[in-house]
């Protein structure tokens, strides 16, 4: 991005950079209940959410990115790998990169982490970009983009550290990724987007308990709390599919914004089961809608398909009346993992104001009240009768 | 510092840096007894103690800094963060700072790391500065400096990776830091400085196990040797604090220092143990001497209320009689952590000779003798008699 | 190396570079028995190799490197130590190195590990230079080289990490590394190379079980798979050491290799086994054939005393009928760890075709087959019959 440390050869053959995005947030839960029913909501705590230090080299046309993090998303102090991948970039507004990377499906993955709207994306967007894509999987793809569309598409394996985890795996999952996106209308105030995307677990990891899957979120807030939004286990997984459309429109300084994904998980013959089993159906949505008061209004950026985190015009600088910009945001986020007799349902209201004094720091707020009915599996530990709760959270956040 | 790699940009607006420091130790431990007691005293080992890849980014007023270290107090291998925090430098002589932080309470905490006079901190230091301070603490506050005198003070929080170790904390700690040093006279030849910290933890992290403290120290040496040094674990603690003044005095080329500080530990009521319960005090001190044999001696920097190392005059070149700069050091260390039934006492001798060849790099030798009192914990399996030992370690040193 | 991205004072008296080697692998196993025998051999899998980050300062004479590491031999997913150390490099054509390092005794250990002509090194190499060198050795000692000989020789330490492991340590390990090559024979058209290597370790590490030592690899297949190869566990081990000649011949575009090593292991008298207990012997050995098809061969380095990978003239651009380097491979590896009734042996055939379609990235492509005799252990869980199997792994690799 502008203002990234670069050097650069005299001849332009080369060029190095190092960029940053750091978030650390702190805040707590409030009214937790009917009961905190043995979940871990912190009164009151801190989190590095993001510590990512982009290292990236190129030569001519070759352009190999490598970013450690030592943020995350639960519990921070350690050090993981956000990306490391090779890409090709000598055709025209086109990305060809195999290694672990970041696959695109959805707005709210192709939005920048340090562009969201709210401190996290919605828990429909994060349980689909999980199936076989998110931070650090090992991708082989591309993506090519236009002044009015942008289409890409990855054949994709397992996630960084995978067997790390479950030294058991014998045989790592396999998917893919496409997603095709579009601007019907574009005018100076009005700004039409719309695509789809879609994804699929070929096959899922097969370690010592057999392919299993777990359809799973937090509350939409990053500070490490019990996840109680779940499908429950999933035995014998064959296949999983996802499928969906995103939508939103800029009006002037307003944008509206709205994905919807459908899950289908079949489970399929296995060694230990034979016989043809269960299929399961999950979906969720999330509207978002945000206002910017102060700066440029969040604008759609052709390279990525997405829209970006509003503009600073002037600095802040509160002797020459320059506020830097300021922007308020909404959301309404439902998930339904219930199906038969497995999985609940979590709806999540949001409401978020950010301000930032100049392009490269960003301070966030954001109030939550989240709903999640019961988790009907027999030996659930916690969520026995449901849970309702408040959070507020605050962020700092640097971007270079 | 003068001489980290830095590119900034032509109008000034940007900069970016990268720093180092890197300290690799060897050595161990001779004659520890009167029975090694089931402790480890390595005979001899190595140990990275800090590898910390400094990265700054500034922006106009406002600078970023992220530092991963691969070193260890203990037994390297792993990678972890020393900072993570955004400062705001627009008020002159003022740093505001947020995010994960070492807030500095004491002279020997405020001293760079790769300016010790010894190897380690003395003990009472290390326990102090644990209680609310220490490395990767996450820290709301600033610091201001004036030729003569500097104030400091922090709203500090966990330290990084607290919830990572245990991620039973279902409320996390609270806790603040102040300091305030000044120089009443000042002259070329002497250098009288005083001042005093204070820290408080208003609340620890509350775990499965409650809310627990223990004060705990090795011998001063960090090669991942048992510690002998404990209070004993302390159960339903409501608040920690310590406070003390902190002195030194530099004659030409000779610097005395010393610090004393006592901790006061109340217990409190908790839901298991709702009756008032007992307060602990401990307390320790240390007495410093220097005396810098050749190069320019170690002097007072304003900017953080904390002596310096050693200047080299002329770079080690033995062709032209020129031999950088060496320095002598004698140290008397003494924790007390000693109250009622519980915890028991560390003294430690400690000589040390420093040689700097060049501003960036040095070769530190260190001979220490402790002497460490019985262990009354009835459950204790190590130091059961009391235990004496003697240390011998090295370490080679860059910084940029 | 050339390409690398490097700032430099205007007085030279700094410099400061940041370089990568970025190597992800895919593949899998096919066709593993007589059975799989609780052996893990992934099917189909990924994993990132190497991603090291070399951060190098430099104030005149004196060098500092630190290079983190994201990749892993077998699971990714976690961060490591490649190297930390100071060099001094005052005299002429030599360098004196203290800190964690990687001594260089063979061949197949000076040639820089993006330049392989495999995807790993032979067993026997891989087994040598752990015994006492190897990636993140603590090592105190230097190098020399001249046009036609290069001489080396370290005294080393424990590995970064060892106690992190194995925290029961009280006594680290010590060892050394020698190494002297030469080339008797040198034409525009022929090269002779010829040199030997030698380790030891003079005692081990002693953890709670003792000083025990257990020689053991992987098929040269860096994907996590269980370790079919190994001598068993030897208990109360007084000394380790190898020793054996490294011979290489080039003609024109032709380059032939081998190396061979003897292991000696003897255990000694320990306080629980005072009588003098056994010798065991071991030994391996390879012979690898290159040629390089397209672009310039694989040459001999005076500076590292071995060979590097092949010069690609003109970048890789089909419009221009440039298509880089390419090179095909073949080797064969034999490692005896059989020694009365304990361990077994490894044969490994392997061929292999690489891909420069420039200086900084390459692509390579290796099929292999390996044959494993049974494992005489009567405590063994995999590999009680023997097991051949085959593999197919490709790597994606980027170096600056």
């Amino acid at each position: 991005p502008n203002g990234r440390p670069t050097i650069a050869s005299d001849d332009k053959a080369y060029a190095f950079s190092i960029g940053l995005l750091a978030q650390e947030d702190f805040g707590g839960f409030m009214g937790v209940g009917p009961s905190k029913s043995g979940g871990n909501f912190n009164n009151f705590t801190q989190n590095a959410r993001r510590l990512r230090l982009y290292f990236s080299w190129r030569y001519k046309d070759w352009v190999v990115n490598v970013t450690p993090d030592f943020g995350s998303s639960t519990f921070d102090g350690s050090a993981s790998l956000f990306e490391a991948n090779i890409n090709y970039t000598g055709l025209r507004h086109t990305t060809l990169t195999v290694g672990y990377f970041q696959p695109r499906m959805e707005e709210e993955s192709a939005e920048r982490s340090g562009a969201f709207e709210f401190l996290e994306r919605p828990a429909i967007v994060d349980i689909v970009r999980n199936i076989a894509s998110g931070v650090g999987r090992f991708s082989v793809g591309g993506e090519h983009y236009e002044k009015r569309w942008l289409v890409g598409g990855y054949f994709t394996g397992q996630k960084v550290g995978d067997r790390n985890k479950d030294n058991t795996i014998t045989d790592s999952q396999t998917g893919a990724v496409v997603r095709a996106v579009g601007r019907p209308y574009v005018s100076k105030d009005i700004d039409v987007f719309m695509g789809a995307g879609a994804t699929a677990a070929f096959k899922v990891n097969n370690g010592s308990k057999g392919r299993r899957y777990t359809a799973s979120s937090n509350t939409e807030i990053p500070l490490g709390e019990t996840n109680l939004l779940t499908s429950g286990v999933l035995s014998d997984v064959s296949q999983i599919w996802a499928v969906g459309p995103q939508l939103a429109l800029r009006w002037k300084r307003f944008l509206l914004k709205s994905e919807y994904y459908h899950i289908g998980v079949q489970q399929g013959a296995s060694v230990e089961n034979p016989s043809v089993l269960r299929s399961f159906g999950f979906d969720g949505w999330y509207v978002a809608a945000n206002y910017t008061l102060l700066g440029n209004p969040r604008i759609y950026s052709e390279k990525i398909g997405a829209f970006t985190a509003p503009g600073v015009t002037y600095d802040f600088d509160p002797a020459h009346n320059h506020w830097g910009a300021l922007e308020l945001s909404g959301r309404w986020s439902v998930t339904n993992l219930h199906d038969g007799d497995t999985g609940n349902q979590q709806t999540v209201w949001e409401s978020g104001v950010n301000w930032y004094p100049n392009r490269h720091f960003r301070f966030m707020l954001d109030y939550q009240h989240f709903i999640v009915s019961r988790d009907p599996n027999s030996k659930a530990t916690v969520n026995l009768l449901g849970t309702t709760g408040n959070a507020v959270v605050g962020r700092v956040q640097a971007a270079f």
